[in-house]
């Protein structure tokens, strides 16, 4: 079977078969990154271009290294975010990277849509690393592997994501693919961070934390991004972990095989308690080592591989 | 046939051969190019370093992936426009690289004759890809190289090279191009920007843009410098787009089978109207095509490679 | 024989024979600098993170070729010093480095111990490329490497090591190697910067450069690291290279086979004159090619590699 599609743009326009299909070809490549020698040598030969117009080290680090384990030939192209880069230019560059004979390109951009934008103008394939408050599909792809890994099924799983819902493409791409995959979403946070109408997308929305717990399989915790919103949206930072941080007391309330998890970086103490960020429900780094088969196993659908 | 040379610094020095062998080496790599696995064995193991002494993204991708593409290994170093970098220092650098085993140098830098100084010092080879307003040979060389592609030929062809001729490393090294290989230049642009005297370089200097473009088989925009040229040398971009950005109306007067050519970052709608550099004359994006090659076989023969 | 250590930290902790080791190792690849295709496969597969929290090009480029002449996967990323790094920031960032599957983390940071915290917090092997004023052992083993190489020997030869020994790694890891290795060691430089309780490390005090170099093999010169130190230590540029700086006249104290090192980049004028960077005693590049032999003879054994 393979991917029928030129670009992963988001998880909101995939099939549920599709989804399944980069689950299980990431399952094949986990298999990879255990070996002595983390190479395949699928994609020799093909060029895979990081364009980030947003500061990244994790997820640009973990599509770099994707892409090398293939074997393809990677190179990185970073636009300071202060150098305000207009829609004009940001064409005409993923047009001159696809005159160079870049096959993928993976782009994060402070716009939502830019991604869609160069998909539909270039011959080569996207691949959104994030785009504004839109989507971050490969980051949601990595989360429902790990539970996927861990929990042996997403269906009729309670996962609950707490924090800055409204502005994150992480919560967004979350809730598209766990309800398409069959699971419960619960969103809680601060009223100006989860508005009521969330409710729309298929989930939950909740305002005390405490409730949301109740009897759940899964915690996504979202960072909280301090360089980002500023301080208009809570009073403090202290505030906010006291009624919105993940504590071990709170976590009591989920089911005893809870999974914690967390996109990273992580501000310990805000958003969680470091002794449950290291805790034994945590799946943290395990959502890292996953991201990589994950993101192998997109550019190589993406690049005509198929999986049985 | 092979390059008897060390180094790439200009196109000046360049035998009329010498040009014809870099030319015809480039067109069997675009074949390289345009292949599933875009990669040879040919450099394996040895080693390319970009130095750039100026911000460059396409030049520095494009060296990049033509060296990748070449098998060799990599390496990007860049160092800050502003910390001024002493010409003592610049040797150093450079000496500490090919101490490391450094086969090929590629310079940027922002006073002219910079890579000329390295070459003199060093036993490995020197690419010069830019040096301050005075040459930048294998933008000319895909300049070239695209011309020939589309029209079989450059003798005989009437060039016109429109804008900052005086500031422009790249018109230069094209005018040497260009004027070795049997082409006729026209220059035109604000006269601050095209004096009297460059004629002196065997090109004819227009005053007006209409008059030059009459019966022109290739049209080369330079591009406004905004971030170097700061306003001395024009009223406003407004007026300077009006008097001298090439707009489809005035391209009437070239023949109708014009190239137009760009070497990029375009200013849309100042140097070249955004209807010309996409349209139908346009091969701007042929050029970066162009670009990859053109390096590839730069990188090849100064390493002792052959052509038949 | 096989480095039984997971990490290089310092050469304090090093034994004897482990310096004996990757000297000896460094030796047979100092022969792949010298091929044309100056490549082996012997880490193909593995994964090298170049993790630098203090800007470097030197050290960087050299553990980056290092790695890709074994054929490892590289990916370098840099901190902004600027940017306060808080250790628990360090530590989630090496651990999701190792989450995606680095073998080894090659680590530079301003704080002296930041890599021993890595080291003891994760099981992939640490590479210490300079922390603070405590340790830079590849410099240190370079240094030791091409003594050994020009003169056959380390024991019973003088060693001078000039400059601000107090707040140099440099200086810290070869004192610990030299002497380990059966040299005589002589600190001298100013008062401020070469306390007399530096005795204490089994190396002489000296308070006249002239009086150390009265018989030196060998005379280390330490960079005087301008954008560190403020003034604070002394008067002026000009005073310190009058006191000093290692001219021609002054070298004549030492033997007539003298080597002159330096670990650069150089401040020519200041701690060195430039007749004496460049002249026949200087093996200031050949410092910096056996520096390559060096970091693939340590990634190799710490990978698991043998030596005869």
């Amino acid at each position: 079977m393979s991917l029928k599609r030129k670009d992963l743009l988001g998880i909101k326009d995939l099939e549920v078969e599709e989804i399944n299909l980069i689950l299980s070809t990431a399952e094949s490549f986990k298999e990879v990154g255990g070996r002595e020698i983390k190479k395949v040598p699928t994609l020799r030969g093909r060029t895979v271009v990081n364009l980030f117009f947003e500061p990244s080290t994790r997820t640009r680090a973990s599509f770099e290294l994707a892409a090398k384990r293939l074997s393809a030939d990677v190179i990185n192209i970073s636009a300071g975010s202060s150098s305000a880069v207009k829609g004009e230019t940001l064409m005409d560059t993923a047009k001159n990277l696809e005159a160079m004979g870049a096959d993928l390109i993976v782009v994060r951009h402070g716009s939502s849509g830019a991604p869609a934008l160069l998909a539909r103008a270039l011959r080569c394939s996207v691949i959104n690393a994030g785009d504004g408050a839109h989507e971050h599909p490969t980051q949601a792809l990595l989360d429902l592997s790990t539970i996927q890994e861990r929990k042996g099924r997403l269906a009729g799983l309670t996962v609950v994501i707490v924090g800055d819902v409204l502005h994150s493409r992480v919560a967004r791409s979350n809730l598209w693919g766990l309800t398409k995959l069959g699971a419960r979403v619960r969103l809680v946070g601060p009223p100006t961070m989860v508005p009521r109408d969330l409710g729309a997308f298929g989930a939950e929305v909740y305002t005390s934390l405490d409730e949301a717990l109740d009897g759940a399989d899964v915690v996504m915790t979202l960072r909280l991004q301090l360089e980002r919103q500023g301080r208009a949206f809570f009073p403090t930072l202290r505030e906010y972990g006291r009624l919105w941080g993940l504590t071990r007391e709170r976590l009591q309330r989920a089911k005893p095989d809870v999974l914690v998890m967390h996109p990273g970086p992580v501000n310990r103490g805000v958003e969680i308690a470091p002794e449950v960020a290291d805790g034994l429900s945590s799946v943290i780094l395990a959502q890292v080592t996953n991201g990589l088969a994950v993101r192998m196993a997109v550019l190589y659908l993406l690049s005509g591989g198929k999986s049985e």
